[in-house]
């Protein structure tokens, strides 16, 4: 059996101010980066270690993965920073919040690309200051392979080659690890791993910084998944995530 | 011509109090945060980017390079963290400070273990409770890979090998590589790049947090080599780092 912690990034100044954050590099909130302490010591008390984490290539998720080793006092072990496990790409939508979003496409329009399952948002415009062409984390990729805006499901279509072909054997070769992430690429991840259907996938709330620990089989399919800490708190904190609204 | 960047660690609690910290996995202060900090504007304002960073597994190594790379907005490069970077390890005289030594094992006996390049400190007892037997970062190691004190000479004998196979081979390989270790892991890496003397070598002193570039030839020879920032501050900071005793 196997035991593997997936943990969304703490708190970031975008998930405060409500915004479409996406592939935009914010940073953590001081509450983000209190929540990262917090969920590393909710490892360490609950004697967990790891030889190798995984996380995106944004800030808020990499602090995150930093505050949580440097509390378990796992620093030295190896971090890979992945784009495939990004946040979904939120195309013209990122840095609006949500009052923008409705007054400029309708609040109807603006359910439908928060709720749906593989409706894209609004793109960004190919010669928009907002997409990622010339940002070095991106050099190596193919100018297609660049999100100018994702569904759900195009996130997902990236996340799972990711875990097929890099994570997954990592695991059966022995390694305990720990995957730090966002709303959706996490979304992506455990639909992947439950078997979540298209329809239930999108209303799946998942909170700031709170360590979950899933339990696979010797095939890798879960057995038991349970988020760590004071449950009564985290029931609020899903609760919170759900209501935050976009899941950014 | 390749160009690469060494830097000692930020000042650590131990280098505050005088004492010979080796392997031992102490913090930075304030001071050496905000040095690695300033590291870090250091290298931005003068174009510097990297693919690839390497580090010792030690703390104060790691959190150097953590806040110089957060600095540089390169968090998501690939940071490498290997024991072949460690400090020298100090031996008996881990934890205790310039007076303490000298004290129990004399001044010149002291002096002799600081000056010399093949002479190495008293070493631990298997069971003294300083080994590194069961710390989980060298559970890889053969035992005895793990030291027990290290003459300068000792540690060129694994900063060597690790250059040869790991590093330069990464450099050859186009990466833009940057470098955090310690006063005597850079000591031997500069020994072996300069083709400094066993004599020269042990009186070269470092200062902590200083980005060194050296820029190599083809065959990955030294044309030169400079410190980033006010040349006049780094005078001193020189100065104070010979006079600081162990560079430990």
């Amino acid at each position: 059996m196997y035991k593997i912690v997936l943990m969304r990034h703490g708190e970031s100044t975008w998930n405060l101010d409500n915004r479409f954050t996406g592939w935009a590099d914010v940073d953590l909130t001081e509450k983000g980066c209190a929540e990262a302490k917090h969920a590393g010591q909710l490892l360490r008390e609950a004697g967990f270690t790891f030889d190798l984490a995984y996380s995106s290539v944004l800030k808020r998720a990499i602090r995150t993965m930093w505050i949580t080793l440097d509390e378990m006092d796992l620093m030295w072990i190896p971090v890979v920073c992945d784009w495939h496990l990004n946040e979904r790409h939120y195309g013209a939508l990122q840095g609006m919040n949500k009052a923008e979003t409705a007054k400029k496409y309708g609040a109807d329009q603006v359910l439908q690309w928060r709720r749906s399952y593989d409706t894209p948002p609004k793109l960004l415009a190919e010669d928009d200051p907002r997409t990622m062409y010339d940002d070095p984390r991106y050099v190596g990729l193919k100018r297609e392979e660049i999100p100018l805006g994702e569904c759900l499901k195009d996130t997902l279509q990236r996340v799972e080659p990711y875990w097929n072909d890099t994570i997954a054997p990592s695991i059966r070769a022995g390694k305990k690890i720990i995957i730090s992430a966002h709303g959706n690429s996490l979304r992506a991840l455990i639909k992947i791993l439950d078997g979540i259907s298209d329809q239930d996938i999108v209303s799946l709330s998942i909170p700031n910084g709170r360590p979950i620990v899933y339990e696979l089989d010797e095939n890798l399919k879960p057995i038991r998944h349970y988020y760590l800490g004071d449950q009564a708190s985290l029931a609020a904190a899903v609760k919170a995530a759900a209501s935050h609204g976009p899941t950014l």
